[in-house]
């Protein structure tokens, strides 16, 4: 029986790029021979990077997991327990980890238990394996599991029967708020119940719009937390087990993030890694005066740096001076590229060529979204002119109810506060002024009544319901999946909930043409609730 | 042993609206009863339709099922045969058929192979089913199958070892371009290999992008067919057993569809059945005197009337005065109502307001997606204004590379030809013409070559290869998953092949917020071929 360390290598992957990806493995391997460690753990698929969808399908996947087999078997010294996809010789596909010692594969183990629900579609992809693999190295009894495998007790509980010591456990379990601390509180419950220690790497990064917060974990057969790695960072860190105490020591130990500074890193991570993992030199986003689009702007810059970010107010006739003023406040603030287009001529441009069609219609909101979608078209032309990413500024509260603009204010590549209530992006940018010497974004931002101002004093709440009982009932419906019955029941006016259940149902056709953004709650919309866009579904019960 | 009539209800149900599918289902029963039927066998899950998607998922779903099999309880005097999610005690969820008569349950059958692939997601959904329901009713034995089981073989197998005479088979298999003609062929092989008949029931009608063909069918058990129903066509069909002759007596046998005209009619379904589902009035699209949006309007007229399609014509600088001729002439043609609204003002409204931004950049694609992003905001002018729906009118190709404008072109709320290779579209176009006395598409829409007209002289051969020569990299890449090596194997110009995988490959993200469209090929974009937007794969092997 010997001490050792183990590095755990909290990696973020390019999606499909294995070469990229083994290259980045061999780094940390180095790294980690350097600083003595006698084992390395990479998370769930490591070398291909999760979720790869249907890229799992392409015939020539074997063949480049074979390339980096053989580039990993060169190396000495260290034990290596990484991700990769196992094709069998009756065609099976499973998710699988192995353990490999100079060269030598010491053991395969396949994923057994599968998810595919919420944001998962792996039995889309892989068969279920049925065998646990344990190996012993310098005295000590290690199993290996996968991710959603070591959330199932009778897994775990199997694998602790065998003696095993340490559970190393490869992971890519996507972020969402509290997620983080509750994966801790709940392992330390489970290592204790269990006797055992686990091992927990876990992927980092945004991938579209999926989020791996890393935080990555040691915890001892006692429940103590011997390492907590940071989250939202990329990088490895280690852990020395004690052979003589038996126990792991106490290394770094990063302490839990707020819930607003937690939500905020999540998205300024995301929203970089969207932007450089699609190449695009920059950013831009039009700035209206209104707080949606000021958090953006702060978690943009703060991803990529102001000098690689361009802002524009698009003003018409019903955008309040101060609207003005404000944004080219926060633009100055923060040091960004600020630009001012009227829109005033081409609106009118628009109105008069409709004008034969239209004839003396009333005015509905028909011409608000041609000042939206004149608004769209200028940033995509800027876009389009400079390389620049279109960065969408809606909510979630917006989104769930339509309030917004097909090809008008959707427009964009990514949408940073797509998963992020109004209420949420209210915290969100007090959180954000509160961490700096001087607010970056105007205090009368936060404080005035939002409006979309497409039409004379305009306020949202003329359309919709105030913003916390909005997403109080958005809450319920979409997190909760709550009947309409059930949330008037819990004291909701009953008008309002039917109102806003049916605005929420209606509009799946916007969202669905709407850019990804990242997750942050239990349901997002992009991959996470599916929902027909014709949909017969009545409200009610 | 008694002779006996069957009913086979090929319905198109409200997904979701388990009320109304009921009481379709009632009517049918109804109508059945009259004509002496004494068994009713409708669709795979028939009282809630297919696929509800996450509807399955809300909590109150098993309270609706109750009220469903509550009011099919009073039927008397036939056997029903229907699908309903079946929510078991220990909280497991199955795609199920109950066998009714009389308000009794004589079985209920949970199904076992469930399909994850593809369009499918049965596993997010469903539990798998153990064990085989088998019947006796008139002296006739019968088993019942869900969809999958029936194509799986020993599934098939084993029903038919226990003394079955008829397999009762409930479905609901999405259409794709030969599969009606491939499902009798395949099952009349299985019927005669397993000495078993089969009725086969199979749902119809457009939901979001799936296709339901219907042309449910009756195989005796000599592989002899006895009954096919049409396809794309609501109803219910009706065959004899002989209990003498122990077979079914032929019936009315609809002649298999020529493939243009049976994907023109899948079409033409699928649009009617979105623009009614969501209850627009009519539909407007964008006219531009080529080919896609000729064969667009056709669509959609021959869908839902000409009195129901607005057609525009939005000419700029570089349209040819021979496009709008084209054009005009088939509205004529089509008697749709047409208007003219020139683009230049607009369009300068918008170069105006850009040169300070722009300076003196040379003029690139950002102006010619000025004019598609122009169009596409008129068109939803429109579209919000009178409510009609907008079509899009790009096709399989365009989208497949990504030529085609992001909010431009490819505004819309359904993507008719989404799914519909450029070279299947001109043989579409002249299958169209052939059907009807005149021909409705100008001949020259037809024989020029295409253009985008977004600059002077502009074709489309000069940014793509010549498009048989592109649908067949594409084919290959789409639809066989082949490799770039693979394809360039086959005899396709190197540099070609690997442009062409480039631009697949860069833009899944235009395609991510593209309306949908009816599914007619084995790997359609929307549900079922699901690519990350930040990819590293590297094309090669």
């Amino acid at each position: 029986m010997k001490s050792f360390k183990i590095a755990l290598a909290q990696l973020s992957p390019q999606i499909g790029n294995i070469e990229v990806n083994v290259q980045k493995m061999l780094e940390q391997i180095n790294q980690a021979k350097q600083q003595k460690a006698d084992l390395i753990i990479f998370p769930e698929l490591s070398t291909l990077g999760y979720p790869a969808e249907d890229l799992l399908l392409r015939p020539s996947l074997n063949k480049r997991m074979e390339q980096a087999f053989k580039a990993l078997s060169a190396v000495k010294d260290i034990v290596l327990v990484f991700g990769f996809v196992h094709q069998t010789e009756d065609a099976q596909r499973y998710n699988s980890a192995a353990v490999m010692k100079d060269g030598q594969v010491l053991g395969i183990y396949n994923k057994q238990n599968l998810p595919n629900h919420s944001v998962f579609d792996e039995k889309r992809y892989f068969s279920e394996g049925h065998q646990h693999l344990i190996f012993e190295y310098l005295g000590h009894k290690f199993g290996v599991l996968i991710c959603e495998d070591v959330w199932s007790l009778s897994t775990a509980q199997q694998i602790s029967q065998l003696n095993v010591e340490t559970i190393l456990v490869l992971n890519a379990s996507p972020y969402e708020v509290g997620k983080p601390q509750h994966r801790v509180t709940t392992m330390s419950e489970l290592a204790k119940q269990l006797n055992i220690s686990l091992v927990y790497v876990n992927q980092v990064g945004g991938q579209d719009d999926l989020i791996f917060d890393g935080t990555s974990f040691v915890i001892n057969n006692d429940g103590q937390v011997a390492l907590q790695a940071p989250s939202f960072k990329e990088g490895s860190y280690y852990v020395d087990y004690d052979a003589t105490q038996k126990h792991y020591k106490t290394a770094e130990i990063t302490p839990v993030l707020d819930t607003m500074a937690e939500i905020y890193q999540a998205l300024v991570m995301a929203t970089r890694d969207y932007i450089q993992g699609c190449g695009f030199p920059g950013v831009i986003l039009g700035l209206s005066g209104g707080i949606d689009s000021a958090l953006t702007l702060a978690i943009a810059v703060d991803a990529i740096g102001a000098d690689k970010v361009q802002a524009v107010m698009m003003p018409y006739t019903y955008t309040a001076q101060i609207s003005v003023e404000d944004a080219a406040a926060q633009a100055k603030n923060m040091g960004v590229t600020f630009g001012i287009a009227e829109i005033n001529p081409i609106v009118n441009s628009f109105m008069q060529t409709l004008y034969p069609f239209f004839g003396n219609s009333p005015a509905d909101s028909t011409e608000e979204n041609l000042q939206a979608r004149t608004r769209g078209t200028l940033l995509m032309g800027l876009s389009n002119k400079f390389g620049n990413l279109v960065l969408s500024t809606g909510n979630k509260s917006e989104l769930s109810v339509g309030y917004c603009t097909l090809y008008g204010d959707m427009v964009g590549g990514y949408a940073v506060l797509k998963d992020v209530y109004k209420t949420i992006v209210f915290e969100l940018a007090k959180y954000r002024n509160s961490i700096s010497e001087t607010p970056v974004i105007p205090e009368r931002v936060i404080t005035r009544p939002p409006s979309a101002e497409l039409r004379p004093d305009q306020k949202d709440q003329d359309s919709l319901p105030a913003y916390d009982v909005l997403d109080g009932i958005l809450y319920l419906y979409i997190e909760e999946e709550l009947s309409q019955d059930d949330i008037i029941a819990k004291g909701f006016d009953k008008d309002v909930v039917t109102k806003v259940i049916q605005l929420v149902d209606r509009n799946e056709y916007k969202r669905r043409q709407g850019a990804i953004g990242p997750r942050i709650s239990s349901r997002a919309f992009t991959r996470e609730r599916r929902y027909p866009i014709m949909n017969g579904w009545i409200a009610g019960v």
